[in-house]
C-alpha cells in the first residue's frame, strides 16, 4: 500500500536519494562486463578504502540480510554459535538467514548496557569451549547504531573486541545503520571498525539513501578467500552489479551518506526535545540517532495516526513507540507532528 | 572494465530499459511500505495474472540465481536429486547454488535434441526410485531458450511434463531469457508453462532490458506456501522491493518485454543470415532466439575483436564463438560487424 | 579410563544387560539380509505395537543424539524452530546437531515447573507466527524423564500436546530414559506419548541396558515417510542392522527394559532416602527416576571421592551434585555410599 | 528374512567374527568413561598407530556411510565438489550423505582403468578453477579396493596423490574393504595410504568381522582439529564407545583383519578358478579381492538360486552377476556351489 500519511515508521519507508537515482541512470546507455568486473565495482570499492583510511575487502549485495548472513557463514563453523542480543536482526528479523549456509545459533543475553553486555560476553564465550558436546561460541554480533538507536562508543567497541579476542572468536558488526552512528558519534568510520578490532562490517546503504546497496566490508584478511564464493553461491552476485555499484558509488560520494545522517539524526533529536516538552510524554533514552521510542499519554498515538502520522506501536510494552526519521523526513513533517501531539493533549503553542 | 567495444559477448552486459530507469525515478519521492507491501508490487503481481492468463503465485527477486535456486528448494527434499542439462546453468554457473538450502544433486545427461531428452528422463527418473541408498529424482528443470539458443516447442515440454508426472516428479523451468523464447515461438507464455504441465518458472527480466528484476513464478499451488519463507531466509526479500517491482511492471507493460525480445532475436537473425553468405563461417543451428554459435574461420575472430567487435570464444571448440544480441544491439551494429567480417575475409560487399 | 571407583556419575558409563550381549551372540552365526531387511528387526518392530499398544512406525539408530536429530529434522522445515528447555540434551549436549541437516533453532526458556512452561508455551508459540522475517515455532520438544530427574505426568504431556495442536506445531519427545519414566509414574507407554498427543518419540536403550540401540517412534503417521531418506543420509542405516535389533529385542522382551528402569529408580530412592536423614544434606527433590541432585555440605563430596565414590558436580552451584543410578547399580554401592558419607559426617550408623 | 541360502551377495550378510562378540562381552560388566574417553578407545587408537607405522588421528564411528561423509565435510567447502568414480558408494548408496553437512557434488567420470582415470582428473580438476560461477573441485575420493572388486598399487595411489597436490585438492579413500585390498597386494598399510599420498582414509571393519564399526583415519594433521564436532554434531560419537572400540581392538589384535580378508580374498579366487573352468560362464576380472563379476549362462543363474546359492545380478547387464565372499565363507560353500554349476552345466566333475 502507498503510504499517503507522513511516516515515521522505519527508514525502509523511504525512497532513494536523487544523487543515487541520477547515478543508476548515468550509467546506463553503454556496455559494461558483468558480475563486477566493471568500472563502477572498481570506483566503489577504492571508495571504500578512503572512507575507512585504508585497503579493505568489500563485496557489493543488495540486502542487509545477505550482507550479515554471508559475513558470518565465513566467521562461523557448522558446529559454531554467534552471540548477539536478543534484539538483533540476525536473531530476530532474518527468519533464520544468518543460518542459511551454516547451523549457527544465536544466543541471546538480555538488553543490558555495553558494560554489562561485555562481562556477559566473557562469560558466555566460555560455555562449552572445546567441549565437543556443545556448539562452539565463534562469533560475536553487534549492531552499530542498535535496534533501539543507541550507539556503542569507539571504546566500547574495543572492549567487546579485547573479550573476542581473548576468546579466540571473531567480531561481526552489523551496519545496517552505520552511517547514523558515525554521525553521532562524530568519529571516524575506521575508530568504530578496525581500529578497535572488527574482523568484517555489514555497510548499510539502503536505509539511508540508495536503493538496495549494502556491502560487506572485510578488515580481516583471513577472511576474504571464501567471500566470493559464497556471495554467489547465495545467488547474491549481480549479473548488472554496476547498477548496484553506482549506488555506492554516488552515496559515498562527497559524503552524501554523513550528509543523509546527521539530517535523519537532527530530524530525531528535534523531535525528541519537541517530545520531552509535551506533559506525559516519556522518551526511552536520549536521541543519538533516528530512531526514538517514547510512551505516550493513552489517546495521543490513536490522535496522531488519525492526523495522518504513521508509527510502529503495540510491541514494546503499553504505550510504547518507535520513531524513526530519515534523510528524507522534513522540518515541516517533525514540527507538524509536534504541533498535533500538542493539539491532542490540548497545549496549544 | 567498461566495453568501449562492441558487445556481443552477452545480455548482462548492457544497460536497461529507459522505460525501466523512469519507472525506478517515477516511485522515488514519495514513502511506501517495505518488503513488497506496496502498490508497485500488487500491481506487478497482478500483471503477471494477466500475462500468464491465470492466477499465479508471483516472487519478486533479483537474481537469476536467486530465482532457480529458491525455486528448487521448495520442489526437492534434501535427499533429492534435479535432473537437468549439463550446459544447464544450475549446474554449470551457479557455485553449487541449487544446493545453497538443499543438498540437491544435477544430473548430466549429455547434450541431445529433445526427444532423445525425453527418453532419457524416463530412464534416469527411474534410477533408484524408492530405494534409500539412492538420492530420489525430484525434478527435471529444463532451460527456455537452452543455453545454446534453441527453444522447446509447447509439445516438447507437455512430453516432459508428462514423462514427470509419471514418475512422481515436478518440474521446473530455468526462463532466465523466457522472452526470448516466447518471442521466438509466437505462442501465449501460458503455452509453454502451466498449460504444457511446468510447476515453478523463473521468470528473466534482467537479461532482456530491466536492472536487477526476475520473479519466481508458481503455478502449482502446493508449492506456494514455503517460498516466501525461503525467499526471506536466503536474503532475498528485499526491503525497497517496490525498487524492483516497478523495474516489473515496466517491463511487462505494453509488452515491453516481447519488444525487446522480438528486437533480439531479430538482431541476431540477421546476424545469421549475414554470417551464412561468408566463405567460411558455419552456423551450428538456425538462430532462433538471441544467442548464435559459429565456427569462424583462423584469422576472422582476432581480426573481429581488433576492430572493436566484442564475444566470448575459447570454450566450446577450436574456432567457436558465441554471438549473443540483446534488445540494445542495433542494425548498425550488426551490419557493422557483418562488414567488417567481410572485410577480413577479402569480400568486398 | 576405566573407571574403578564406584559410578553415580552417569548410566553411560554402565555396560549393558547380560540378556542384551546374550542376544547379540545369538544372533551371530548366520547369514541375514542386511540393512534392516532381517527377521531381528522386524520382531523388533513388531514389539513396539505391543509395548505402545498400537501400530507404529519405528526406526533403529545407534546414538540418542542421531534418533533426536532425525525425528526434528522430519518435523521442522528449514525455517523453522524447536521450544525447548534450556537445559534440553539436544539444545545443551548435541553440538548442534539437532541443526544438522536443517536450520532449527531451539529457544531456551527457563527452567519452569510443567505449568509455567505450558503458558511459556502458549505466548513463545505465537511469536512471530506467519511473519515470514521470523523463524517459525515449528516444534517443541520435551525430555521424559527430563534431565533433572523429574517426570511429566499423562495430565501434563497431554496438556503441552494441546497447546502444540492450537499452535499447528509438532510435539516430540526425547526419550534417552523413556523407561525410567514409565517405571517411576507407573503408567502404560501409550499414556504418557500418543495418547497425550506426541508425534514422535526417540526412544532410549542405551542408559538402560543396552549398548547402542535406540529408536524413532513415529505415531503421526505423516512423517514416517520422509524418515527412512533422512536416517540413510545421516549414516544412520547401519549394514548388520541385525545386531542393533537383537539388542532393542532382549531389551523389550520379558519386560526387561522396564525391571532394568525400575531397579535403577529404587536405587536412587533408597539412596534419597538414606541422604535425606544425614546432617547437611539437602536433596533438590523428591527422588522420581535414577537421577538425583544433592547439595553436600563441603568436605562431603571429596571425602567420596577420595573413597571410590564418583559423581559430577562443579556445574550446578556450590556443593551441588549429581547421582546417578542404573541397572547395574547394586544395593551395596548404594549402602556403601550411604555409610561412607555419614562416615565423613562423624555419623556413626 | 533369514538368509537359510548359502549367501553370495554380500559381506554385510554375515555376521562378525567370534573373537569380536567375545571382546564385547569382555568389555561388558564393569564401568567407563563414556564417549570415547575409556581404556579400550585408547588402545584401538594406538593399535593404528602401529598398522600404519605412524602416529595417525582416529575417530570410531558405526558406519561406512558416517566415516565416508564426515571425512569429505573435513575436506570440501560448501562451495566445493567431490571427483569420485560414477559407481563410487558416496556417490551411488549414500541417499546424499556425503553431502549431509555440506553441499559437495560428487563428479562421474565414467569406469576407467587407473591410468586413464589420472588422467581424467587433470582435466576435471582443472574446470572453473577459481570461477566464482563454478563449483570448486576440492577433493578426489577414489575407492580401495574398487565396488568391482579390482584394486589400485601404490603407484597408481601415488600417481593420483601427485595429480592431487599438483591441482590443490585433497584425496579421501574409501576403505570400507580396505582389508581386501591390503590382503591382496600384500603391501602394508603405510603403502597405500599416507605413503602414498592418502589425506583420510574410511577404514572398514564391519564387512570384515565386526558389528558396526569403522574409524575414520587422518594422516593430514590440518584436518584433525574439526572432525570430532563434525562427529558429534552427526549424531555419531557413541555414548558407550567402548563397544566400538573393543569391536576395532580386536579386529587389529593378532592381525585378524588382514587373516579374515586373506580368507575372503582366496575363497573368492577358488571360486574364480572353479568358474573359469565351466563351459558358458564368462568372469569379467582376474579375482583380486573377494568380489567377483561372472557373466553366467542363460539358466544358471537360476538353476543356483534353486539349489540354495543366493547373489545379486539384474543389475549390471545380461547374465552378469557379482559373487562375494567372506571371512565366514567356507570351503564346502565355494566347492558346493562349483559343483552345483558343473551339474546344472551338465558336466559331472
Amino acid at each position: 500500500m502507498t503510504v499517503s500519511a507522513t511516516s515515521f515508521r522505519s527508514d525502509n519507508d523511504w525512497g532513494a536519494s536523487p544523487e543515487v537515482i541520477a547515478a543508476i541512470a548515468a550509467c546506463n546507455g553503454q556496455t559494461a562486463r558483468p558480475y563486477g568486473a566493471d568500472d563502477w565495482t572498481r570506483r566503489a570499492e577504492a571508495r571504500f578504502a578512503e572512507v575507512f583510511g585504508r585497503q579493505v575487502g568489500a563485496l557489493l549485495v543488495s540486502t542487509g540480510t545477505a550482507a550479515n548472513s554471508i559475513s558470518l557463514a565465513a566467521m562461523v563453523p557448522r558446529w559454531g554459535s554467534i552471540l548477539c542480543h536478543r534484539h538483533a536482526h540476525i536473531h530476530a528479523d532474518e527468519c533464520g538467514a544468518p543460518e542459511f549456509s551454516r547451523a549457527a545459533r544465536a544466543w541471546c543475553p538480555r538488553p543490558a548496557p555495553a558494560a554489562s553486555w561485555i562481562l556477559r560476553c566473557c562469560a558466555e564465550l566460555a560455555v562449552g569451549r572445546g567441549d565437543v558436546h556443545c556448539v562452539q561460541p565463534s562469533a560475536v554480533s553487534i549492531t552499530q547504531c542498535t535496534e533501539d538507536g543507541q550507539v556503542y562508543s569507539p571504546e566500547e567497541v574495543a572492549a567487546i573486541a579485547r573479550v573476542c579476542r581473548e576468546a579466540g572468536v571473531l567480531l561481526h558488526m552489523d551496519g545496517a545503520r552505520f552511517a547514523n552512528a558515525v554521525a553521532s558519534l562524530g568519529c571516524e568510520a575506521a575508530d568504530i571498525t578496525w581500529r578497535a578490532g572488527v574482523d568484517i562490517l555489514s555497510f548499510g546503504a539502503t536505509k539511508n539513501g540508495a536503493l538496495n546497496a549494502e556491502a560487506i566490508i572485510v578488515f580481516n584478511d583471513a577472511l576474504g578467500a571464501q567471500l566470493p564464493f559464497l556471495r554467489k553461491r547465495a545467488g547474491h552476485l549481480l549479473s548488472k552489479m554496476r547498477f548496484v555499484a553506482a549506488q555506492m558509488e554516488a552515496y559515498l560520494a562527497d559524503d552524501l551518506w554523513l550528509a543523509n545522517a546527521r539530517h535523519a539524526n537532527a530530524m530525531a533529536a528535534r523531535l525528541a526535545q519537541g517530545l520531552a516538552g509535551i506533559p506525559g510524554v516519556k522518551l526511552a533514552a536520549a536521541a543519538r540517532t533516528n530512531i526514538l521510542f517514547a510512551t505516550l499519554p493513552e489517546p495521543m498515538a490513536a490522535g496522531l495516526r488519525e492526523r495522518g502520522f504513521d508509527f510502529y506501536g503495540d510491541r514494546w510494552g503499553p504505550g510504547v513507540v518507535r520513531l524513526v526519521t530519515s534523510f528524507g523526513t522534513t522540518l515541516a513533517m517533525v514540527d507538524g507532528m509536534l504541533a498535533a501531539a500538542r493539539d491532542i493533549t490540548g497545549e496549544r503553542p
